[in-house]
C-alpha cells in the first residue's frame, strides 16, 4: 500500500515515502506528498453514514485489506448558545475522545495491509493514545515516543491499550531513534518523524477527508467557514481534501473557507500570510513557544496547511492564552467540555464575519488533560445537614 | 411536567412525585412511578436519527418546552474479535462520555420545563458529571452531593461546568439534606434521595429508551439479548421500556432477553431471581460491598429492574473482581478502553449461551477512572539514542 504513487502537491513530481518530497526539501520547503483525490461521482451525501470507512474507497486500501475501526467518526454539531452562534464538531465523541482516531483507523490499517506488526508513533497527546488503541484493535505492536511527561488520562489511554511508551531527552534522540527504526527494523510510523515535519502518514490523512464528508452532509450549502485547531495541518489538509473531492463531485456547491486557529505564541500560519507572495509564505519558520493549548502550535507553516487555506479563500487567526482558557470555560459553561486546543478554534471562529455557518473543530474532550482545570480546584468542600451551609455555598459559588 | 399523570406498574396506583409509589413502599417493595409508554406505531426505525431527541414525544415535554442536547446517543456498536462475538455498545461516546447523558437530557428539560432553576443530584460519579454539564447548557445551576471523594476525571468536569460538588459525612445526612432541599427550596432531583431507592426520575428514564431504539435500528431482530451493568436499575428498566415500544408498534419482531450484569460482592438481582416466587423476589435487600465496578453494585434488587428481567425472560449474572477486572484489560487490548462496570456486562454476555447476537452496554468510557491502569503504572522509562534499548523494552512489554 505504501507504494501507491504519491504526488508531490507543490513541484508535481511523483514520490514515495513518508518523509514529504525530497526536491521541495531541498529547496527550502517542507511538502507532504499526497494520494489523487478521491472520485466522490454518484455517491449519495444524504445516506453517507459516516466515519473514514462509510464511503469505501475514500481512504484506500488493497481488495483484500480490512478496515480497522472502533466506531469512530459521525461526531454531532452542538450549536453555542451565544450571538455569534458558532457551531462546535465535538471530536471528543470518538472511541478515544479525539479526532485522531479518523487518523489513525486510516494508518493502522495502511499499516496492516502493508504487512508491518509494528507501529511507531511520536506524540505525547492525542495521536498517542489513538495509535495505542487502533494498533491494539489490528492486533499490532506499538511504540509511542515522546519527549515530555504525558497528561495522566493519555498515559493511561496508551498503557491500558498495551502500547510501550518511553521518553527520550529531547526531540533531536527521538527522531533519530524512529527515523532508525523504521529505516532499519521496518517499523511503521503513524506519525512524522523527520524536521521540519512535512506532515503526517499520507494514507492517514485521508481518513481525515471523513469530517468534512460529514459536515457537507450534515449543514450542507449552509457552512460558510470551518475553523480548525492547527499544528502540522493533517487535519486542516485533511478537510481541504475533503471539500474538494465533494466540489468535484458536485455534492456541495463550493468549499467553505477554512481557518487555521493558533495560540499566539506559535503562530506559523498567522505569521506566514502576513508575508507576501507564496515564495516567502512557504518558507515561514518561527521559534516554537510550548503553550495550554499543548496539541497545536507551530515553529512551521506546513505547505498543505498553506494549500487549504489559499485554495479555500481562507486565513489563519492567532488567539492569546488568556482568550483561548477563558473560551474553553465558557464552552464548558454550556456543557461542552473541550481541550484548550480545540478552544482556540471556538475563540476564532467568533472573531469571523458572519457569512454562513461557522463551524469550529473541537479536537478533543476536555478530560484529555484534567489539569487545567483541577490545579485550581478547592478540596471537596465537606459540609454538615445544614440546608443553610449549602444555599451559601451554592451562593459563593455561583455568585447567585 | 412533572404533575403528569404516573402510575406503579405494580399496584396500578397512580401516584406523583420522585420517591416511588407509597402504598408499594408500606408494602415493603420500593417501586418507581413509571410515566405510559409512547405509541411509536407508524414510526419508521431505519431513519431513527438516534438519541432521547430523536423521535419526538418519547421524552414527553410540555409542547412549548425545548429539548435539552449535547449531541448525546448514537453511539456506536463494535463487535469484539473473540470466538463469543459479544457486540458491545459503547456509550463512552456520548458528551460527557457516559450512558447517563440520555437520562440527564431528559432529567434536566424536564426540570427547565417544569420552571426550575436549580437541580440537585446525589453522584460521586458518571450521574454527576453528566447532571453538570446538561444543568450548564439548560442554564440551570447545578449541585452534586456526595459522600466520597471523586475520580479526578469526573471531578473536573464537574467543576468545569461550573457546578457545586459537596460532601457529606454519610449517605444519611446527605439524603436528609437533598429531601429537605427538595421539599424547601424546590431543587428539582435529578436521581433518588430516598432509601431504599426506588429509581431514577421517572421522565429520565424515558431518556434511557433511546438505547433500545438504536439497537432495534442498528442490529433488527437479530438481538438475542442485551446485557446491562445494573445498580439501581433505571438503565435496565429504560431499555426495557423501549423493546416494549417498538414491539408493541410491530417495529421489531420480539424483545430480545434483559440480562443484568453485577459484581459478586453486590449482586442483588441474582440473589433474588435464586430465590421462588415474586413475593420473596422483590424484597431482596443485601449488604452493599463497594467493588472496583464503582458505578454499578446495589443492596436491593430494584422492582423495576426485576420487572425488565422478568418480562424479557432475562437472568442476571454475577462476575467476580478479578473476573471483570480482566475483562476491562482484555477490551482495553483490543482498543476498547471501557470503565469497570462496563466490563462486568462483557464477562457476563461471553457467559451466555450464543443465540441470536449478544450486546453489552459499554457504560462508560475507561477514561472515568484511570486510577485503575495508573496506580500499577511504572514511570515513564527514558532511554538513549540505542534502537537495541528500545527493541528490548519492547520485547519485556509486550512479550513478543
Amino acid at each position: 500500500m505504501t507504494d501507491q504513487t504519491l504526488r508531490c502537491p507543490r513541484c508535481g513530481r511523483d514520490g514515495t515515502g513518508t518523509a514529504g518530497c525530497p526536491a521541495c526539501r531541498a529547496d527550502g520547503v517542507a511538502v507532504n506528498l499526497e494520494l489523487p483525490l478521491a472520485d466522490l461521482r454518484g455517491r449519495d451525501l444524504a445516506s453517507y453514514p459516516g466515519g473514514p470507512w462509510g464511503w469505501p474507497g475514500t481512504v484506500p486500501l488493497p481488495p483484500d485489506a480490512d478496515p480497522v475501526a472502533l466506531g469512530e467518526g459521525n461526531t454531532p454539531n452542538v450549536r453555542l448558545e451565544d450571538p455569534a452562534g458558532v457551531w462546535v464538531k465535538n471530536e471528543g465523541a470518538n472511541p478515544t475522545h479525539t479526532h485522531k482516531d479518523r487518523y489513525m483507523a486510516a494508518a493502522v490499517a495502511t499499516a496492516r495491509a502493508g504487512g508491518s506488526t509494528t507501529v511507531i508513533a511520536a506524540s505525547s497527546g492525542n495521536a498517542g493514545a489513538s495509535a495505542a488503541a487502533y494498533a491494539a484493535r489490528a492486533g499490532l505492536r506499538c511504540i509511542v515516543v515522546t519527549t515530555s511527561s504525558l497528561p495522566p488520562v493519555i498515559h493511561a489511554q496508551i498503557l491500558a491499550a498495551g502500547a510501550v511508551v518511553v521518553g527520550f531527552p529531547d526531540s533531536v534522540a527521538r527522531n533519530n531513534v524512529m527515523r532508525r527504526a523504521v529505516d532499519e527494523l521496518g517499523w511503521f510510523p503513524l506519525t512524522n518523524y523527520v524536521e521540519p515535519g512535512a506532515g503526517g502518514h499520507p494514507h492517514a490523512v485521508e481518513g481525515l477527508k471523513s469530517v468534512a464528508y460529514e459536515l457537507a452532509r450534515d449543514l450542507g450549502d449552509s457552512l460558510g467557514a470551518v475553523v480548525v485547531p492547527t499544528s502540522r495541518a493533517d487535519l486542516l489538509a485533511g478537510i481541504g481534501r475533503g471539500f474538494k473531492e465533494l466540489v468535484a463531485a458536485g455534492l456541495l456547491r463550493a468549499a467553505p473557507r477554512l481557518v487555521a486557529a493558533e495560540p499566539s505564541a506559535s503562530a506559523a500560519y498567522v505569521r506566514a500570510l502576513a508575508k507576501t507572495g507564496r515564495p516567502a509564505q512557504e518558507r515561514t519558520e518561527i521559534p516554537y513557544v510550548s503553550t495550554a493549548a499543548f496539541s497545536i502550535g507551530s515553529d512551521v507553516a506546513n505547505w498543505q496547511g498553506l494549500q487549504a487555506l489559499w485554495d479555500s479563500g481562507g486565513s489563519a487567526v492567532a488567539v492569546d492564552e488568556a482568550d483561548f482558557l477563558a473560551e474553553q470555560r465558557g464552552a464548558a459553561a454550556q456543557g461542552l467540555f473541550l481541550e484548550a486546543s480545540s478552544a482556540v478554534a471556538v475563540a476564532a471562529a467568533r472573531r469571523l464575519p458572519a457569512d454562513g455557518a461557522v463551524v469550529a473543530i473541537g479536537t478533543a474532550s476536555g478530560v484529555k488533560d484534567i489539569d487545567l482545570v483541577l490545579r485550581d480546584a478547592p478540596p471537596l468542600p465537606v459540609i454538615g445537614e445544614s440546608l443553610t451551609q449549602l444555599r451559601e455555598l451554592l451562593q459563593r459559588v455561583s455568585g447567585r
